[in-house]
This record gives structure tokens, C-alpha cells and sequence, in this order.
């Protein structure tokens, strides 16, 4: 391990302009006008992994983003780790509130700002330098290793699943190797045994046939930013948090006795969550803590909203149409197609006749919780012990890895979710970044993962 | 008489002509980057005005945009009416609306599309070119006239009321002649009594200091998107088109039994209503009609929605801000200022205190009712008919003219608002459009009023 980690000092300023390298591409999965940068990005990617040593380098074309494998198969009787990240990313919007350009990595003190620099470019990479390290050093690797990037996360994975389930032989494993978490503060290696699932949907209102003059016709004819304000205030009460779709806590499973002891033992300042996000008070359901309305509770928020005239100044519109992006996160055991289906009838039996309401469905993810006694996770704590010299904490996550779910789903398997992240990095915020110190231990951490997997426990 | 329709006639082709050039000057007023071409605009029409001879064609700075003012006040013993009309235009958004370019006006059969064409520049044009034909021909106007045009209409004309102010005895008159209103029909010559009045309203709802993962936070921290919606929702019941702000009927004055069965007289179907704008079914308070409800009632409409992400597919943020334009029509005797106070106190006593809300207020105007049987409407009525062949229907509308309030209260006359617009034109949407053969007609109608004017009534 000595030499590997004095391996790991030497490379620190390379392994950080590598990741500047691939922090500039600007890959946006969810804006077609980034297809060629995707492209580009996979390649160069392919070309990283088989300069390290990895074997079977491929860029694999999928009807959407491609995916990009490499594999070391030569432990013979070891188990096999698959590792998985995603190199694309979130759009930059709004680009007016980056204080550095959001795709030109910038340094200050330990922290580097870029868009994806946490989620998930700077994390998935931190294993890449590890494998790096092992074979640098070793001229091997102390377990089987498969690694999967791919390019479509932040849009929902749409060509993943196929992939897992054409090439499930290739994908085996023991265990899915996953950083795209946070920890639970800095220097608190934490280990994510929750995730939120997901429910996306689009709502547009549609009246008028054009737009008109709210003058002349206001007070008979139906307006439709002012209907579907009054649809979206009808899923959640804002005063107790409780969203009112009918039927959407059926499946909810409250936390065991036992979770809930966890959970509150997590340490929490209210005025620090508020002074980090600068807000007045927090809301929401006030029987459950502020950690479990974020981590073990589902919710109803909206996304994006819009519908007549924006600009400057005044302008006397009666719009023809209005829409909204509304979310909702899930827990176990609910189900997103169940209840994206729930929230587009309810939608339906709500809206007035004089407009037609149109519901489109996204991507959604289902809700998971780990064992946290599993053999992975605790040698993934052991691994985070050695390095960060404190306990790991077990923790739910209140975003969605949709993925998770279908690892286990597809290939049978748990994933361990060894987060480097913390929650002041601003995903999918302006000004997102990643701590340069964290992606240089995460290195160690990583390696040191590899070698426990290859012990036999008891 | 006869020597003047001649002439109307032989220059069909010269005044569409003009109209067109007129038309095809961007002077939007709500946009700074048009300030130019409303320059070059005013410019052009005092040139105009002095070239059919009138007097004393000025172009007066402003604060803001420019007021065109001419005159012709060689009529001795005659009374004087003041010409208003407006030459700036609403935005054009949305463009890919349009069938043809905004501001290349084109003829398809009877109708001439292009902004402005109707609203206001078509129609006030109709003056100008009956006075041009007096001018022409006789070598004189029968009566004094003042012509005033303005830039500022379609955003509260904030530089009228002080120049009224300040040149009151310039602008001293015996009637305003305006032409910026609707007939009730094709074909169906009408003059407005009554308009409704605006307040005009901005919401800010501002929550995190920055947009977050709505997975991280969605359930604690307070989305500005969700609780906008809740209050839009709470100023108005979309199912009885009742307005839901404490107070706000208070000073509303009931139709007379006289004006409701002059409201009830006028023709009316459902059916060609709601297919003129293709609706499925109208709203607002049943226990009114239609017509009433757009006229004679004052209505709560969300004019524009903003907030979080807008753009392709999905994006799991949770805003930092929304906000929406809202704007109340307004009847005798509600007043703009009291009004929006009324729903600025009413949004901050039911905004929850997790976030900041501003209210910015735009312009406001005030609601009039005329006396129908003045001299001025009277002989407006019989110079319609004389052209229309057909008795004059008084209506009231929808939209608001703030400025005939203020033409009231500076300079203490009533206004003649002889409208040559239909509803079919679509004002302040795309593809305005105004009909060539009332353009024509109008000039005629425009003359003969005049000379009534001059005429002494018993």
C-alpha cells in the first residue's frame, strides 16, 4: 500500500489537470446542440481508461449518449467490482449567477469550480486515478474491476437499462461501486444507505387559441396561467407540507424505530441549514425533522413554471397557454409510474372544462434503501476509517439515483454509495464545486476499497 | 362635401401607402432597444403633418419617449377638438406566431396585418388623413384642431399627464376625438361609453439565496414556484370568477336598470364567441353575461409566470425566485391606486414568512362611463351612420384607455371614442391585423364628424 499511496502524492497536480481536462467539455445531456462534445467526451474517456491499463477500452453507441466500459479480469477467485459514473452533466443555466465560467475549471483555495466538477465528473474520476495507482504500481489489480460511464444520468438514463439487460453477462458482479453522494459534512465520510425516488411531469395548460388582450376579454375567458396556478396549489398545502394528490402516501413504509434513532442522531443546526441556503425559515411537514422531510419523506415541488408575457415593463396578455415542471420525490415503497399516474388523473379531475391540460411524463426512478451490514458497505467504511480517521455515518439521501434501483433490479446486486460530495457544492446550482482535498483522499479511499474486497470475511 | 369624398377616394392607394410606412417602424415603447425607431418615428409624422398643412408641427422632448403635437386653429366662433391617438406599439412576441413578418405590413384581402395595424396606428392614421382631405380641398377644417400623438400608450403614458399639465391651455379643448376602441360587429358602427380601468401588478417571491437540488432540499427549504402558485391561487376562485382580495368590490357601482337592458340589447352568440378565440367554454362570475362580465365587471388575470428551469426536458431544480405580472380591470368607481394597495396588503398578509415577496407596481388607470347623449357623441353618432348606413350601438369595453380618465380630470372634457376596430383584429397578439375597408370609410366618417362639429346645436 505504501508505495501506491506515495504514487498517489506524486500524481496530485496530473491527476487535478486531468480532471480540468474533462471538467471543459461541456457535456450537457440534456441539450441535443451538445451531442459533439458528449461524443468527444467519450472518447476521451475511452482513451484515459486504456492508457491506464484497462483493458477492452469501447465507446459503446446507444440511440442516445454513448456509454464507455473497460475492464481488468485477471484476479482469479477475487470478486468482481463494477464501478459506474456519469460524465454528463447539468445545463449551466442560469449562466449570469457563475462567478468563474461555468466549463472553465477554476481553483480557489481547496475549492474547484466547474460544472460537474462534484456531480459527477470529479467523484467518478477519483476511482479512475485509484485504478490508475494499482496498476502503475502493482501492475495489477487486487479484485476483478468493470467500470461504466455513461451519458445520460441527468436526463434519466434512458439507454442504461437496455444496456444492463443486453449485456448482463458483461455487467455480473458482486457489487456496484457508485460516487455520487455527499458526505454528511466535511471530514465526515458517510456512506449513503437511502435514496429518494423520483416522479417528473410536465403540466401545460392550454386555452385561447392565441393570445389576447386581457382587457377585452378578461372575465370570460379562460386564462390559463391563472388555471394552472390554481391546479399546482392544489397538490401540496404549503402550510403543513402534505401533498393532496389522492392516494400518494398509500405505500409510504414509516422508518423503523431503529432508522428513526439514526436519523436523529445525525447532528443538525437549523441556523447553519438555513445561513447555507440563505433562507428565512425552512417548511414543511413539522411532526418529522428537517433531515427526514429531506432524506425519509416524499414531497411535491415545482420545477420550472412559465406562461405569458416575461419581459420588461407591462404587458396586457391574456396568454394562450401556461406550463410547469413539477416533481415529486419518493420513498419506499412507492412507485413513480403509480404515482406519476395518480398526480396526471388528479390533474385531470381538477381542471375546469374551458381549457384542455396536458400531462407529459419524464424520466422517474424508484426509491432504495441498503443494508448497511452488508459486506461491501462495511468494507467501504473501513476503507473511509483508514483514510479520514473517523467513524462512517450511515445516511438516507433526499435526491434520486434512479440507477441504484435498477442495478439491483437487473444484475441482482446492492451498490455501495461511497459519497465525496458535500451538500455546499451546489449541484445543479451555479457555481457548483468540489473540494480538491477531498478528490485527493477520495483516490486513497478508493484503493483502499479494492484491496479489503479482495480479503475473504468470515 | 362631395369634393372631399372625391378626393378621399382617388387616394385610397396613397393613404395605405403611408399607413404602411407608418407600420413599418418597430416603435415598441416597452423595450429600450426601440427608442431609436420611436425617434425616427415622431419625426416622420410631424414631417407628415406639417406636409398636409397643418400648423405649428412640433416634436416635444420627454422623459420618456416623444409627444407629436399640430394644430389648425383658423376657425373663429368654432369649437376645438383635440385629436388623440398613440403611435408606439405593444412587443411582438411571441414571433413564430406570426404568419407574416410584424412590421412588414401585408394585405391579404380585406385585412392589413402587421403590429400596430389596428391598435393605434391604423386608426388614429384615419384622422389625419380626413383632415389632409379638408386641407386639400377646401383650403380649411371646419372646426379648430389640435392633433396629439403619443409614445407612451402602451406602458401607462407616465409623460402625458404632465405634459397636459404644463401646456393646459395649448391642449384646452371642447371634445377628445379618439379612435383606439372596437366596433361591436363588422359592419356595425359603435361608440364606447364606458371602459374598464387597470391596475397592473409584479410579484416577486424570492426564497434560497441560490437555486437548489430539489432532491437535496425538496421538502424543508421553501419553493418560490410552488408558493407562487398558492397565492395567485388565493386571489382569485376560478370556479365562480370571483376576486378573492379583501375589499376589492367595495366601491364597485352596479349597473343601472337602463345600462343593463342597453347591455343585454346588444346582439350576442355564445357559440361565434367562443369560436372567434377557440375556446372550450367561458368563465367567470355566471350570474352575469358574457358581455357584462368583459365590460361591466371588474376580473383578477395573471398577465406572465416565471420561474425555475423553462427549456427541454427535465431539470430537478428548486427555484431561488418566480414571479408573475397580474393585472385588475377595474369599473366606476374603483380606483387603480386603492386597488393595487388592496392587493399588495392582501399578498403579504398570506405570504408565508420562509420567503421575501416584493410587489412592484406598474401603471394603473381608471374606469370612465360617458354621457351618451352629449353633443359630441351625438353628432359622432350621426356622422357613423351617415357612412354606415346604420343606427350607432353605445357599448361599454373591456380594455382600458387610463388617459380619457386623465383627459377628464386636466382638462375637463369628455371624449368621443369613435372605435374602427373589431374584436377579430387580435390587439396586443399576433397577426394583428385591421380591416382596409373601414381604414377607408373611417376618413370619410372622421370628415363628416368634424363638420358636424361646426355645426350649432339647439
Amino acid at each position: 500500500m505504501d508505495a501506491l499511496i506515495s504514487y498517489l502524492d506524486a500524481k496530485k497536480e496530473t491527476h487535478l489537470e486531468a480532471l480540468k481536462e474533462i471538467l471543459r467539455v461541456p457535456s450537457v445531456s440534456t441539450s441535443p446542440e451538445h451531442k459533439g462534445d458528449i461524443d468527444s467526451l467519450a472518447e476521451h474517456l475511452r482513451t484515459h481508461l486504456e492508457a491506464i491499463g484497462m483493458d477492452s477500452a469501447t465507446v459503446h453507441k446507444t440511440p442516445g449518449n454513448p456509454i464507455v466500459t473497460a475492464e481488468w479480469l485477471h484476479a482469479e477467485d477475487a470478486p468482481t467490482v463494477l464501478i459506474y459514473g456519469h460524465y454528463d452533466v447539468q445545463p449551466a443555466d442560469p449562466l449570469e449567477l457563475w462567478e468563474t465560467p461555468p466549463f472553465e475549471p477554476t481553483q480557489k483555495g481547496d475549492r474547484l469550480y466547474a460544472r460537474g466538477a462534484s456531480d459527477d465528473k470529479g467523484q467518478s474520476f477519483i476511482h479512475v486515478c485509484a485504478l490508475e495507482a494499482w496498476l502503475a504500481t502493482e501492475q495489477r489489480l487486487p479484485v476483478n474491476v468493470k467500470i461504466l460511464l455513461e451519458g445520460e444520468e441527468e436526463i434519466g438514463s434512458p439507454n442504461l437499462v437496455p444496456f444492463l439487460e443486453e449485456n448482463q453477462s458483461w455487467c455480473s458482479c458482486d457489487t456496484v461501486l457508485v460516487s455520487d453522494t455527499a458526505m454528511f459534512g466535511k471530514d465526515q465520510p458517510s456512506i449513503t444507505v437511502g435514496l429518494r425516488g423520483l416522479a417528473y411531469l410536465e403540466v401545460h395548460v392550454e386555452g385561447p387559441s392565441r393570445d389576447l388582450h386581457s382587457g377585452v376579454y378578461g372575465g370570460a375567458a379562460p386564462n390559463p396561467a391563472t388555471i394552472l396556478s390554481d391546479l399546482l396549489s392544489q397538490c401540496i398545502d404549503s402550510k403543513t407540507g402534505k401533498v393532496l394528490i389522492p392516494g400518494f402516501y398509500d405505500d409510504v413504509l414509516e422508518l423503523t424505530n431503529a432508522e428513526e434513532e439514526a436519523v436523529h442522531a445525525l447532528p443538525f443546526s437549523l441556523d447553519a441549514y438555513k445561513d447555507a441556503i440563505g433562507i428565512q425559515d425552512v417548511v414543511g411537514e413539522a411532526e418529522y425533522t428537517v433531515h427526514e422531510r429531506v432524506s425519509s419523506r416524499p414531497t411535491f415541488d415545482v420545477n420550472g413554471l412559465w406562461g405569458g408575457y416575461q419581459g420588461e415593463g407591462a404587458k396586457t396578455v391574456l396568454p394562450a397557454t401556461a406550463g410547469a415542471k413539477v416533481s415529486m420525490r419518493l420513498v419506499p415503497n412507492q412507485e413513480p409510474t403509480v404515482i406519476a399516474d395518480k398526480f396526471e388523473s388528479f390533474i385531470h379531475s381538477i381542471a375546469p372544462d374551458s381549457v384542455r391540460v396536458n400531462v407529459i411524463h419524464h424520466h422517474g426512478g424508484s426509491p432504495v434503501v441498503m443494508d448497511l451490514t452488508s459486506d461491501p458497505i462495511q468494507k467501504a467504511a473501513q476503507a473511509f476509517k483508514e483514510v479520514y480517521q473517523k467513524d462512517v455515518f450511515f445516511t438516507r439521501e433526499g435526491g434520486s439515483i434512479p440507477i441504484i434501483a435498477d442495478f439491483k433490479r437487473v444484475l441482482g446486486v446492492d451498490s455501495v454509495l461511497m459519497g465525496f460530495g458535500l451538500n455546499e457544492d451546489g449541484l445543479h446550482s451555479p457555481n457548483e464545486s468540489f473540494s480538491v482535498e477531498d478528490f485527493f483522499r477520495g483516490r486513497e479511499v478508493s484503493a483502499r476499497f479494492l484491496a479489503h474486497m479482495a480479503t475473504k470475511t468470515s
